[in-house]
């Protein structure tokens, strides 16, 4: 088997957001799992959970969480995936081992197992023939969606995988050069003019011309920093989830 | 192509720690880099950069940052990922479109962005048949990492992969029951019973009772909360990133 075959759900990535009406048998489901769980994980201790959502009604009920995108209600399969402090801390109890990994490192420890245990989930999802989406929603509103699914005290919403046969075939996403995001033996601060070069290629599209019309802004950075994501959103958005982490006992030093 | 071979790179991960003096040539390292190019990416932003360390001496140098770990003298190639606000925000300063992204919610949209290409280079990486191995000092010295490279601000050390030819061939790492860690419809809240069932076959191994009689402990958990992840440890790690955060501007609002 050449390189290029095993590297295609890698290569061939293009975020899924329409879905065949057609359902994951539970013997791919159990393999899209197991490939999450075999992610490198912080001492193998597994730092997080994974909420499988399959039922229609309580689809329906988690798509307002995630501002109504059709992808939720769309979607055979919703994976929400948690960073889950709580049942190693269970074990520990257990042991009379004390509880301390109640702080700021071990959220960060915990949101890296789980967010490489996810891309093992879509990248084994696209090897499988289905698409993925993630859901970037699942940060801005963590508290509702731990409201949700009844998470305890020590786990909390990382980010969210919709994944379903496709029923679309997107381009690929254009994607800066490589020199743009790699650096060699130290980190090379750009000059204005590498980063206009970096960019062009984005703000000369059909789609991006379109934008600044229908929006009336001369260009495509101000489309996001004034439509997509401005300021007032970041700051309640920030706001929220650091309280959300106080409230889940990840500030505590 | 059957799924297994597919998939294989995913479920014959482990961790490898001890690499061949061989060389990764440029061609596999670029093939690697754009693979982590691939993964999904929040609006499409690439809020990441990563590090290529190769030359012998940086490494040395960069070695005591990672607490002298053997990986990373002896690994050919060192990658570093970090978060990147800083070149996005470049870009918007020449739009005239305001600095809107240097708080809490893009930390973690960047962080979340850096890991999903780490583990798109690691399974590339593995499908070459290179071995991989991540540091979870990156977090604890993120600092100190961040001046070795001579990172701007808004650039912040995440993970960090030691990637080389295997000299070592581990057994696949024993991992929780699917059960412990996926929930159906909403979270599972563990009884003791379950929790002792779950971490049972870790702790019944002739590994940990070596580790028992060694460090004069009762169990595994204490090994894991008076070792090798002490409270002191967590509390210095976690007040150190967040007072990297706050210099970094991630915590404005």
């Amino acid at each position: 088997m050449n390189t290029q075959e095993l590297l295609s759900p890698i290569f061939q990535h293009r975020s899924i957001r329409k879905y065949k009406n057609q359902a994951i048998s539970e013997e791919v489901l159990h393999l899209l799992l197991e490939a999450g769980s075999r992610a490198s994980t912080t001492g193998n201790m597994q730092l997080y959970s994974i909420i499988v959502t399959q039922d229609t009604e309580q689809k329906k009920a988690l798509a307002p969480l995630h501002f109504n995108q059709a992808m939720i209600s769309e979607a055979p399969l919703v994976l929400t995936f948690a960073a889950d402090i709580h049942r190693f801390h269970q074990w520990c109890e257990i042991n009379k081992a004390g509880k301390v990994y109640d702080n700021f490192a071990w959220f960060l420890n915990g949101m890296t197992d789980t967010l490489l245990s996810a891309q093992n989930v879509a990248i084994a999802a696209e090897a499988q023939g289905l698409g993925i989406c993630y859901l970037g929603t699942t940060i801005y509103m963590a508290k509702e969606i731990a409201e949700f699914f009844k998470f305890p005290e020590g786990v909390i919403p990382i980010t969210t995988l919709t994944i379903g046969y496709p029923a679309e075939e997107p381009e690929l996403a254009p994607r800066l050069a490589l020199e743009a995001v790699v650096h060699r033996e130290q980190y090379h601060n750009y000059k204005e003019e590498e980063i206009r070069n970096f960019f062009a290629s984005k703000e000369n599209t059909e789609e991006t011309k379109k934008l600044l019309q229908v929006n009336d802004l001369p260009n495509l950075a101000q489309i996001f920093t004034l439509k997509r994501y401005p300021q007032k959103d970041n700051i309640e958005f920030s706001k929220r989830y650091l309280r959300f982490l106080q409230e889940n006992g990840f500030m505590n030093q």
